[in-house]
């Protein structure tokens, strides 16, 4: 755009230097683009955008669970009217969303636009016939935090106020996007129930029936990890990678399964730290703030002093 | 709804199968309500509503702390009805969320609709009359953080930028509701703490005047704990349950006294986890990520040398 | 005002017992005033807004990353137009925003109305004129969490996704208006970004090109922490105080460097934990959970064992 | 409320004698109340509210025209479950307004509260039912814009741009309120169309399909005019009753039929005045600015000729 | 600004050509300020802004008659509270406009800053004094329209429904702005008014109380007009200037009294202008559509006949 | 939609009976697309949005004249930035809402989904360059409302206050629309006007600059007219064609020239009712109520006398 000559100097009496700062800027953006390749960029915004799908979310949810969750003036009598409207808009904001994404993901690629939307129909076709199929699975959630907790009053306390609850409804769906190969829209589902909730759940995590996070702040999971039904897992958390492979040669691969595998019944108490492809066997249960880099047998019980400072037992013990 | 056949065949050319999909969902719906015992249910929402406390907590919180807290236009002459009709109004919207939850509280049981309006009104004329003292309480906890931190500027700044404080004002207004038996919507007010600090304070909590979390995510404070005056706690510390009593049958007992008793003046320090009904006697102070399960004498100070690697003391140091 | 006589009894049928409650939280007030010697203060709000500051600030990222963080109906060809609109805006609002502070600091002196005026004026025309330098500085984060995180698919995605970039936007902002000495509106700053992402850094914090904090939850960075170039953190990384300086006689001195010095290319994993003024060498690297009190040796590495627990290994290695 | 002593002295330093004023309006509202004997009316809001009925009325006219007055992002594979749950928010919403219609219609009676809640039940459930005939009436109205304006090019135009048809579909549901007894929630109605429009319709006027008002700003038509079919008018046209009847004792009996009867095929041009009980007999025309006070017969035409000055043919032309 | 270079040829493929249009806009802007000797204005916005204006409006009748126009949360034991909040702050945006409009009214004088500001806090002191007399004189157009139309069902109806009401308490609040000379402040509001009800009456006539308005479409009351007390007028009436004065020299004398002055209990019916410097006596009646250029005796009853057509009668008659 | 089976009988205890409503209202919704040959369509929102459109205009009006009635915040140094941002958005909504129209349009034809692009693109792009010009255009307009009417106190005032003002903001950019062949966007356009200030303008009026419309309430300027230059108007003043032609075979010719022509400084005062394609000579003067279907010589001033009674002049004056 000529009309900003960025070398010529501004002599109004502005508060603040606007036209230097523009310029600035642009010359900030060209630099970055420049650097990515992509200074002959032209055209309106291409990516997936945040805010649509918080809306888009939160619409959804609301036709989850539509007498606890959707709007007040919600009758029974009126329930299927809503869910049907509620979806059906919601699907089309998705819709919009994915197609950006699929748009973006073949950038590089010389697809047709049909193609292109045929694939972007196709992810959000897949979706939507999963919907009955996730909100059945969140009932398993709810019931697990009821039993899990004894704190909790009532199933619907646990659908109001918990926030491990909102996690998972968030994570269910942020994980079908990311089976359906939409990631980037599954990425930035799971950062909205982060940014609520301070529970971080990759969207490639498989988790089983019934999983219940108590409290929630701080908890990790990572892409690979494989979670069992029923399992419970308490604040601060962190079921990550081996951040530093000694013996390897120091090149990371990229998509290996490097989580953990936490099978059925597993109970992983505050602060505890899982790292790598280990496996917590049925029915373990991990004391709080272990920090643990091995497998589990079934049914043991891992505590600070078997796990993390067994070295200094068979050190000092012996 | 006979209206709505969900074995009929959907030959319409929709884009997504949406009749299906609402079929499916009132499915799932049906499938948890009979699980629940709740086939018959009919009618309204029944459960206080998230977004409406929110709002009047809003009101509540700009009420308590007009000049700082309240709207940008808000002048010194004014305050006095501000504060009247902001308060009114917020009073009126919390009558109708605790009516809501007396209502499903009692449920089951046969009370007359008088007895129940009686009710919800005798909670919120309580809880009306509380809020003089609250705020009282209030200031001595952002007296205690500009005291105790020495890089807050001034009670303003506390008030304006603490997570903690802003915590404490949902966790006294929470704590008023819970002593009044309207636990659900205690427990909701805490959630929007929670949601916002990352700080998870249980309604329940008995806190005494002067209390100051410091930074605070992650910090957990559990239902039955009772903490004195001017007690100081940093981020990520957890007043928590034993989770696994060895020595007991199994049976976790509702409503035991399960969580630390803190005295006053006592300190700890970020990422200290204290579980079970110990007690941490006035003036000690808890080192950074101590992990402790037992009583503390007053004046004492823990440090990870004295708490949790005690036994490789005594294992080692024999 | 005499109007409000609270000595007086009221005899209406209100249901709640709105006259008193008015009275009692005016008296709150009226202590804690007292409390505090501001009894004569009279006038309009004097605090700078945390809404109004956070509608700027989200004018401001738009305007930083337009294409991505923009409105979703930006086209390239109205960028500039919308970046200098945009931005105008923003600093008027921070403007406004800062007088307030400049006032507030100087409540006590006796400076002139322009004395004050120019100085908030300086600040504002001094932050201006370094966006351009922030948004590069930001870019430079945004790459690093694309290259240090094998799961990032792009550096949009990066920028979409990672809370560990929003916090660095605000924080690069609210660096700047710290040391201009705009301290308040930089904690405000601070906050919102404490409250959105679970990442507590102070504005004081001095941090090099290139960083990158994943995941993030419960990070905590202290006031006068210095960070090099290409660091990396993960979540509930303490950069902090030492706490309980054992051999001092007690008083905290304000303003001290107390927080850590981190030099480039270092890496922390989860959970540590470094406290007081101490240096993590170039090239180091700290594992998950360490507590480390002393400086590291540039290229180290440092685990648990070889931290915390060193003194058992001299203990008992013997 | 004894707390506003409205005869103590103001002394402290307002900018506006903000007490005062507060008192006055009391004493002014006190004195009205006594004027009307109400001074003893204590409780909240007892009339129906207009925004109320005007956001419940938006969403009745979307969902009475789905895909063309309806909300843009909807598809018409969701049309059915967008009406249903739009019209079921809409008509309770109504109903809580006829109810405090009909409370305060018998404020004076005494009813019991089961009584007033079926009263406003029945007049909403008839309501309800009567949906799919106004939509049918206004489809006949549309028609007949595009059939008598040469200049509508659809009749998709006509509903979105004619004022004439917005008034009438206020109008279709006003009068089906007062047909009910629901007067005040009718002329609500009908004021949120004149105040649209300029068009004022009276809620009791009689008028049969496909009705066509053209320009219409300025058109009155009084409370017992009745209108047949296929009738055309233009702006500015009065179909009052006669203001200054002077053959009578000066008594204006109310509810009488004082307004004009015009029968099917009528077109009246703009600026025509029809005072009285007069009837307009079948497919007449009446002229632009006419002054008519007496019938017509069907098939005639009048002009100004032949009405306003027919006194003075008269008079000149013997 | 040298950075938009409207020399400059723009090569940027957008879709509009932006940069003409903007460089056009900006050219047509300059002629027009140069035209209007303005070229050198810098600043912002220096005019009252109608949208400000029409909230504090909105909450100025709100808090004018708490119960009906107020919000639906509204009780009577908080009625004092809003009205004092509310009208504090409506007065304080009302002042910031009447600032703007004292300025633009002394932009070419050299009145001192605080000269100007005492101008505007005198004019807003005296406004806000006269509210309780404005609501005891509209309360008397309320009871006019209750009595004097035989279809009003009582005299809340005729507040919530009556085109003629809403009107008249604009007026009555602008012509307050209009006595104290904040001239542009009373005719924004004016036009408010106008805008919604079609009834334009200039903030400078004067009316007495008890005046009622029926329909009101298209009414005009010029700004020198007398209204006495009890008058009555219908749509589409006309008190106008003499537009054509024929025997004069041609130059219009501004300020002049050019409209009607209307005793009390005089009844105009619709349609009818009456224009210039005349009056209507004491309880004359003037009849639809009457065209009337000089005085009116007291008690008379002018209809078409003795007014308009008078001459033809003469001509005729004899 | 199959799911939806409008035979079948409701059995469940609905408040209302909803699914028979929806039924009934689809069954109207098929009978009027029956009777329009329109049951086979398919598919989302085809027309052109009334509140779409009505947001683009808000922010043209505001880029066209940005310091009088653009957003409050707006400061000189922003301005082209606002009007080039604010512009770019307006007209990309604006392209989107031509594109339906066109669409619509040739829904018949059978033309390619480009063709239709570049029409839609074409009109646009010619519209887009027109604004400096419409700008300018409408200076002259306030011009000659200022100098028009001794009551305006200045320019800005008139800008700010004058309803025939706004009414020709909309006309002037729905005419270009209108000469575009947008024909539609171009009604929409002037019906937002009308129901703002009570003032029709049909977009196909042709008027030339220094147009001046006072009050305004029930102006009617009719599709075919042609205005020249510095023409005045007041309220209620009609502008239409000849509705009853006698001598003629009774079949309206569509698109014909119907309306007047009206030469430059001509004045046409308060309820004047101009009929048929006359011409109204330079410089004529037409008086208050006349009604007129003839042409009236340049200069001459015509009065009620000489022209709706001169028949009676000719029959009475013999």
């Amino acid at each position: 755009m000529p009309i900003f000559k960025c070398d010529s100097k501004s002599d109004n009496p502005q508060v603040f230097p606007l036209d230097d700062i523009v310029c600035g800027l642009r010359e900030a953006r060209h630099k970055w683009r420049v650097s990515q390749n992509r200074q002959h960029e032209i055209g309106g915004r291409h990516l997936p955008s945040p805010s649509a799908i918080s809306d888009a979310l939160d619409s959804l949810i609301s036709a989850l669970f539509p007498m606890r969750l959707g709007p007040n003036d919600l009758l029974q009598e009126t329930e299927d009217y809503y869910v049907g409207y509620t979806i059906g808009v919601a699907l089309n904001v998705l819709l919009a969303q994915v197609r950006l994404e699929v748009r973006y993901q073949y950038r590089n690629d010389r697809l047709s636009a049909e193609a292109l939307e045929d694939r972007a129909v196709e992810i959000m076709k897949a979706f939507s016939i999963a919907l009955p199929r996730i909100r059945s699975q969140l009932d398993t959630d709810v019931n697990a935090a009821y039993v899990g907790d004894p704190a909790a009053g009532s199933v619907d306390e646990v659908l109001l106020c918990y926030p491990g609850i909102l996690a998972m409804i968030y994570h269910r769906v942020a994980h079908e996007f990311y089976k359906l190969d939409a990631k980037l829209v599954a990425r930035i589902i799971a950062e909205l129930a982060h940014s609520q909730t301070g529970i971080d759940i990759h969207p490639g995590a498989q988790i089983g029936e019934g999983f219940f996070i108590d409290h929630g702040t701080g908890v990790v999971i990572g892409e690979t990890t494989i979670i069992g039904e029923r399992v419970r897992v308490y604040q601060a958390v962190t079921l990550g990678a081996k951040s530093f492979p000694v013996n390897e040669d120091g090149s990371l691969h990229k998509g290996l399964a490097r989580h953990p595998i936490v099978e059925d019944d597993v109970v992983i108490y505050a602060g505890a730290t899982i790292l790598g492809r280990v496996t917590i066997g049925k029915g373990a249960t991990i004391g709080g703030n272990v920090w643990l880099t091995h497998d589990v047998a079934p049914g043991s019980f891992v505590s600070q002093a078997t796990s993390r400072d067994e070295r200094f037992f068979q050190k000092c013990g012996e």
